[in-house]
């Protein structure tokens, strides 16, 4: 069973993955992405995913060939879906079963059709699947988060090159979310307004820093980016839940996420990236360890992160959260707007 | 001038490195290290570096050869040590000039010889270099904090092979250690004792996660490890300050820094990693945003926190500070000790 770990001096959670076991000769140098082989995700391969969870499907059955968008348990999962927490302490720590969901999205039948130039409706499939796993997990009262999130290349920790997303669910609040929520309630609770609306504002105001502003959606680069190129795609107005998107709301994202991807893609020659949903815990889960917010449909507001993995992180990062960007957010967004699709 | 940006979501600063200014075109795939081609820190070479600040040598003049440890400006800093830090908001957004030190600490004349190798006298004179320079710099009380750290090959970050340090000095204290300095206090508020101290003492109780249990220094993989193989190096007794170390400890650190390179060298085969000294910021400099702790000697406890770089840091961690470690501690810690020196 998987363990759910509390470090009492960074207060985060860690998964010890103990069936996965890696041992010392387990890390291969240069871990190459498989090319050539044999591919579980690719169509008339189902038989060699665990059995799906859903599909969108033209009238064939269940793990057969003829779908378009297929969702199945992944098959060394981080997590386990059964049993119950256990919470538990070892002393001075905090430990837990390593309970959850661990998904694969797989985003088309096709093996070398990147997100980015699948057609826009096809886009809009992919979403509509991440927000039906999304409720449906939500209605498990043991997870307090649902996490959404695309590993696209190796360097960015793809293991299959196989376009698919990933999801999470977890009965803890991870550590960043829970101090975005903090953020977000301090802001609320003195302004009586969401810190989100009120940056994307100034953003739209100053326009320095916007890649594409969309009727329902923005995607700009942060004041404060990370890393370079990091883009934040969120909607105009206030909506605190992905899981609540609307199918018109949807098919704009898919509109301004296509095209995010293409301009990365063509400005910064197909980078490794990663992209992560953020969205409110569950309600309905209850407080979770280390969150001291209260109901939050007001004052946080849904968004996804975007990072192309042009640079190492190195100590410096690792060791402190402080980040050193050598591109500033306002040059990367005039390549990004001046980039020809 | 480089500018320090704060993020009012993650409540993070971030340098931007504008001298930098990275284009799209500047972010090469697979960046190789360099080998075999010209290394301005070999001796010899003293000249090809900015004009440099101590070392120790046997009675050459400054700037030739015949040193055994040099520390220089770093070439491409990311923060200007000249000028002051004109703090002032952009809107929503709080911003500063980027006035800090970025400096270089090259720990030998041989181009190949790792710190894993040297001989411990020499290990004692690199970590002898890190206090003074840790001591000079904590004079200066636009510094808030000096963060020592090392990047051992070029998946861990390090852009030249030979073998060096990097300390960066900050007019901001890092959001992890104001998250460290937090629970520190809390814990001694409540109990009168050093949370560190008591982990370790719980750490030494139970044994099955210690590396190295020496006279003044423990090294143990940490209960909730968020890497594999992930090493925490302290002083046994209560030291709240690495530039207060004592020359009797140095050499104690020195041994124990040095068992735990060649275990980690000989177990993972030279794996690249990076390790970083967490201290307390500068007292003399006041409190920092973000930070709320009082006088802190009682409750931070100074350490050493060592990464071999074994994964690759996919979405999942990036997005959530949520982490899936692949190898429990307690194996980790059990290959670390059976390796044979």
């Amino acid at each position: 069973m998987p363990e759910l770990r509390h470090d009492p001096i960074q207060r985060r959670w860690v998964i010890i993955a103990t069936e996965r076991g890696r041992r010392p000769d387990d890390f291969p140098r240069n871990e190459p992405e498989p090319t050539g082989g044999f591919c579980p995700f690719c169509e008339g391969n189902e038989s060699k995913t665990p059995p799906e969870i859903t599909a969108i499907r033209n009238g064939t059955g269940a793990n057969q060939p003829g779908w378009e968008v297929r969702v199945v348990p992944n098959k060394f999962p981080a997590l386990r879906i059964e049993g119950g927490l256990n919470r538990r302490g070892i002393g001075a720590y905090d430990q837990m079963n390593g309970v959850g969901a661990h998904e694969v999205i797989i985003e088309t039948p096709k093996h070398s059709l990147q997100l980015a130039d699948a057609p826009l409706e096809h886009i809009q499939k992919v979403l509509r699947i991440y927000r039906e796993r999304l409720v449906d997990l939500l209605r498990d009262q043991r997870f307090k988060y649902v996490l959404i999130f695309k590993n696209h290349g190796a360097a960015a920790g793809a293991s299959l090159s196989h376009p698919h997303t990933q999801l999470i669910a977890t009965p803890v609040t991870p550590l960043t979310i829970s101090e975005e929520l903090n953020s977000a309630q301090d802001h609320y609770r003195e302004k009586e307004r969401c810190l989100f609306c009120d940056l994307i504002e100034q953003e739209l105001d100053s326009g320095q820093r916007i890649v594409i502003a969309g009727d329902q959606f923005v995607a700009l680069t942060p004041f404060a980016s990370r890393f370079p190129f990091e883009i934040f795609i969120a909607p105009r107005n206030h909506h605190h839940s992905f899981a609540e998107i609307t199918d018109s709301m949807l098919n704009s994202l898919a509109a301004v996420l296509k095209e995010v991807l293409l301009r990365v893609k063509k400005c910064l020659k197909d980078p490794p990236y990663n992209f992560l949903i953020h969205t409110i815990p569950n309600l309905q889960a209850g407080r979770s360890h280390g969150g001291h917010w209260e109901t939050i449909e007001q004052d946080y507001h849904w968004h996804i992160e975007f990072i192309p993995r042009l640079t190492q992180v190195a100590g410096f990062e690792w060791g402190t959260g402080f980040y050193i960007n050598p591109t500033a957010p306002e040059e990367a967004a005039k390549y990004l707007r001046e980039t020809e699709l």
